[in-house]
C-alpha cells in the first residue's frame, strides 16, 4: 500500500467548510488543489500553499483522493456531468449533507460512471475540523476507506467508518440533525414563552443550562432502556410528562404562542399512556412516535 | 426574628415528591408532621421520627410552616376547603406543579382566607431533595421567604426567592419544562429514526450526546443574542437549520414517521428566513415564534 499519509489531495467546494477542509489537510502536509465553481474563494488557501484548479478534470487529475463538499448531492451531480472527468485511479468522497436515500442514489451513479466511492457525514462544525474534536462518519466499502483513512484523519480526530451501506453515514447525520433541530426549537420556544412571562433571557439561562446539562444521562439511560427492552421508570414516567405537558401547552396557549411542538409531543406521550405505557421510563417513548 | 433553622415543619401530600421533602426536614434536624389524604403513606416516615397527623386541622396546628406537595391547585383547594383550618400564624408554601395563572389565582384565594402564601416549583428530581443539587424556585411576598429561607435551605441547595408575583416560580417551571419536553421528543424521534435505518441506539447513543454536550453553549449563546439584540450567525445560520430541517423532515417522511415536531420547527425557521433572518444566528429564533 501507498503511503497516504502525505498524499496529494482534492477540495471541490470551498465554503466555508470546504475551506477547512482544505486548510486541515494542507495543515497535514498533503499537497492540495483546490476548485471552486464561482471563482474568487482560492486567494487565502493560494496563500497557504494550495493549488487552485481551473477544471474540474484538473482538480480531479491532481490527486488521488478527491474530497467534494458543495451544497448537495444534485449541486455535486452537475459539478460532476458537466465536464468529462477521468477517474481512473481516483476516490470521491462526497461530505455534503443530505438524506440516506440521496447518498445511496448517489453511491449508485458513481458506480455506474465507475467512481471509487465512499459518503461522509461531517458531525462538527467548522473550528473543530483539523483538531481532535473534529468527527466525520464515513460509509462505503471498507478498503476504499482503509486505503484514504490516514489522509482523512487530517480533518479530525474522530475518523470513523460505519459499513458498507453507503447511506449509513446520511442516517445517523439525519438522526442527530433530527434531535439537534428539535432541540432548537425547544429553546427558542422556551425563551419566547420566558418572555411572555416577562423573564429575562438571562435570568432564564442559568436554569435552562441545567435541563441542557441532564440530556447526555437521559439519550444514555434511553439507549440502554431500549437495548433492553426494559423501561423502569425510576427517574421519571412517561405519566408525570403527560401532565407537565399539559401544563405547558395551557400557559402556551394563554399567551397564544404556537404550540406545534408541543402538540406533537403531546400526542407521543398520550399515545404511550394509551398503550399502557404510563409507569414507564421515557425511553419507551422511541418505540411509540406516530406512523 | 425566631430561629428557624429547627423550627416544627409540616407536609401535607407524601407521594414521592412529599415524602423527599419530609426526609429532608427530618434529616435536617426539623419536628416534622405529616398528613396524606389516603392513609397508610406515613409508617416509613413515623419510623425516622416524624408525627402523622389524623386531620389537615390538626397538621396546621403542628407547625408554624405547612409545605403543601399535593397533585395540582385543585387538589390542593380540596384538601384545604373541606375542613376548617386555623391559618393564625401559619405560612403555607405550595411546591405543586402548575401553571403561572393557577399559582396567582391560588394566591388570591390564599390572600381572601388571610393565608400567608408563598408559591413554589421544584426543579430537580427527588434523589437531589436534601443536597446541594436541590433546586426549588419560590414567589410571593419577600418579608414571608425571608422568613422561612432556613427552614426551606433543608431542601436544596439552591433555594430561590423570584419576587413578588406569585406565578413567576410557575412561569420559571414551565418555560425550563417547555424546553425539557420537547428535547424528550427529540430523543424519542432521534432514536425512532434511527431504528428506521437499522441503526441500534447504543451505536447511535454517543454521538446523540455529543448533541446533548452542545445544548448548554448554546443555550447561554442565545441568551446573550437576545440580551444584546444582536444574533451574530458565526457557529450557525438559520438558512443553514433550514436547510437541515428539509433533509430530516424528507428522511422522517420515507419512513412514515410522524412529523409534528419537525413541521412547527420548519414553520418556526422559515418564518424568520422569510423575515429576513436567514444569516442570523440561532437565538434570534426565539423573536420568531409564531403566534
Amino acid at each position: 500500500m501507498t503511503d497516504t499519509t502525505t498524499a496529494p489531495v482534492t477540495v471541490l467546494g470551498l465554503g466555508p467548510m470546504g475551506s477547512a477542509l482544505a486548510t486541515a489537510f494542507l495543515a497535514a502536509g498533503h499537497p492540495t488543489t483546490i476548485w471552486n465553481r464561482t471563482p474568487g474563494r482560492t486567494a487565502a488557501l493560494s496563500d497557504g500553499g494550495a493549488t487552485p484548479a481551473d477544471t474540474v478534470p484538473a482538480a480531479v487529475a491532481a490527486a488521488p483522493l478527491v474530497v467534494a463538499c458543495v451544497r448537495d448531492y444534485a449541486a455535486l451531480r452537475t459539478v460532476l456531468a458537466g465536464e468529462r472527468v477521468d477517474w481512473t485511479g481516483r476516490t470521491l468522497v462526497n461530505l455534503c449533507s443530505g438524506q440516506p436515500d440521496q447518498a445511496r442514489a448517489f453511491a449508485a451513479w458513481a458506480g455506474e460512471h465507475g467512481i471509487s466511492y465512499l459518503d461522509g457525514a461531517i458531525l462538527t462544525p467548522t473550528p473543530t475540523i483539523g483538531t481532535a474534536a473534529g468527527t466525520v462518519l464515513y460509509s462505503g466499502p471498507v478498503e476504499i476507506f482503509a486505503a484514504h483513512r490516514p489522509a482523512l484523519a487530517a480533518l479530525g480526530g474522530r475518523t470513523v467508518h460505519l459499513g458498507s451501506d453507503p447511506g449509513r453515514a446520511a442516517a445517523y447525520e439525519m438522526s442527530l440533525l433530527d434531535l439537534f433541530a428539535t432541540a432548537v426549537h425547544g429553546i427558542a420556544h422556551s425563551f419566547a414563552l420566558a418572555a411572555a412571562e416577562q423573564i429575562a433571557p438571562t435570568d432564564l439561562a442559568p436554569y435552562a443550562r441545567g435541563i441542557g446539562d441532564l440530556l447526555p444521562e437521559m439519550i444514555e439511560r434511553a439507549a440502554r432502556q431500549l437495548r433492553a427492552g426494559e423501561f423502569p421508570g425510576e427517574v421519571s414516567t412517561i405519566a408525570s410528562a403527560a401532565t407537565a405537558i399539559r401544563h405547558i401547552t395551557e400557559t402556551a396557549r394563554a399567551h397564544e404562542l404556537d404550540t406545534g411542538a408541543l402538540d406533537a409531543t403531546r400526542a407521543l406521550v398520550d399515545r404511550a399512556v394509551a398503550a399502557g405505557h404510563g409507569g414507564s421510563g421515557l425511553g419507551r417513548l422511541a418505540l411509540s412516535v406516530p406512523r
